[in-house]
């Protein structure tokens, strides 16, 4: 929806390319909108966020897309980008809410609840209100974000379940300190993890460079990289009580996944399980 | 996405006209896709559905549309219109499985589910497979019903937990004789109130001609029209246990909704209510 409401005519669109959510926006904008690729570390793997140097902006973009976290690569923006005048467009799903972020430096913030608020089903959308008019009123009525702000986001019947949920987990951030109490909460799960990787000399290692390590999903090897003892790694950690640590088919290795509700005691049980595991092959 | 996904170049769409759902349809139309009103009871005030002899389709139409239970109006099809080689398109939303229909005749079936089948966030498509091949490739991979035949509906996460209660819902219609049991339970609780409101000498009555009252949304008029009197009705209702007896406002009277959830006895609590309140009116 961003591209067909947000795009001003002979205006581009600059991507931030970091990773496989982005790649899919700009196969999307590969349609026929005009647009360009500001930044990408698609030549290093996408194992970092692109450093502030060598972002290109284009000196009149309708407004710029980034991914703020990179669920399958494990990285995520620490500083956003400075974009001054123009509108900043955050593809938010993966971390929304983990951490406090000043709403006014972006245009548009989009987030699936899926992750850190809720069920799947809701499509959170924080949008300047002004940008809304840029959309010509023939786009579809539904596709159109004046619609629901117009209509209160009660346009179409909402997803009633969802949403009620989505409410009970605001009212669990609240009750835990806010997005300042995750942000603690989430900072202390991802070091508990990265300082365990860290600390077992090589036999676990994260391929992201340090800055860009992502505090919801991280990303390791073990063994070196070795597959076999990866697929070990899984079913010993499954037989723990420790599932879904495979990472994603198109990069290999291991993800583990910190979303808010996730609790420190699992990371601890997982920390455990991988010095255990060290212990038996190292 | 009916239109985006299903109109060929330089054919119209034929829309019967029946109410407020087929208003918005056409509404969407008017945004530049060629299309043509096959009929419209818009002059009855929508207290009918069109009859065989008045529609005029297109020679060359993309497809018909037609919305095959209007809630607001209280009609409903009983037998659909003849297409012949034109794929008819129906918005199902509120009597998908409410009754036996033959999806060989449909090229296109779309419906909200949160009328029979469960809650809101979920909407069923039963598309005729080569219909699909229609689409230009560049739209919206999302908007495009390819991707979701490709993907088995899984393209992107799907509200999970409202699916699941789908599952539940057809389960449970599976239970009751499954789509012939449904009708013949929603047959049953219309004839009782549609028979009530004759059986009234007048005191209620429904604005709906005979063969195009709806199983599932009866209108009926209080006291002749008496709006005050309705006022009273509902708020009797209400208090008796029967709440959301009024009309839809932009037609007033009374609505009383017979989806397949509706439990036969309501029925029976409501007409009980209705005999009572003339008996004090009378």
């Amino acid at each position: 929806m961003a591209p067909m409401n947000l795009c001003l005519p002979g205006k581009p669109v600059d991507v931030l390319h970091t990773g496989a959510w982005t790649a899919k926006a700009i196969s999307e904008l590969k349609k026929g909108i005009l647009h360009n690729i500001a930044a990408s570390t698609e030549s290093e793997k996408f194992s970092r966020i692109p450093r502030k140097g060598e972002i290109k902006f284009s000196p009149d973009a309708s407004y710029v897309h980034i991914c703020t976290n990179n669920t399958i690569e494990g990285t995520q923006w620490t500083t956003l980008p400075e974009t001054g005048n123009v509108a900043l467009v955050a593809d938010m799903s993966s971390d929304i809410a983990s951490r406090p972020v000043d709403v006014k430096k972006f245009g548009l913030i989009f987030a699936g609840a899926q992750k850190n608020l809720g069920p799947s089903g809701v499509t959170i959308v924080i949008l300047r209100k002004d940008l809304a008019e840029r959309a010509d009123k023939n786009l579809p009525t539904l596709l159109q974000y004046r619609t629901h702000i117009k209509e209160n986001s009660l346009y179409h019947t909402p997803p009633t379940f969802a949403v009620y949920v989505v409410g009970l987990v605001l009212e669990w951030i609240e009750s835990e300190g806010g997005v300042q109490g995750m942000e603690k909460r989430n900072e202390a799960k991802a070091n508990l993890l990265y300082g365990a990787i860290e600390a077992s000399g090589g036999f676990y290692y994260c391929p992201v460079e340090n800055s860009s390590r992502s505090k919801m999903n991280v990303v390791f090897r073990v063994g070196g990289g070795d597959e076999l003892m990866e697929k070990q790694f899984a079913s010993e950690a499954a037989a723990a009580g420790l599932v879904g640590t495979p990472g994603h088919r198109s990069v290999g290795g291991m993800r583990v996944s910190l979303y808010n509700a996730v609790e420190p005691a699992a990371v601890e049980a997982l920390t455990s399980f991988m010095r255990e595991f060290q212990r038996t092959r190292g």
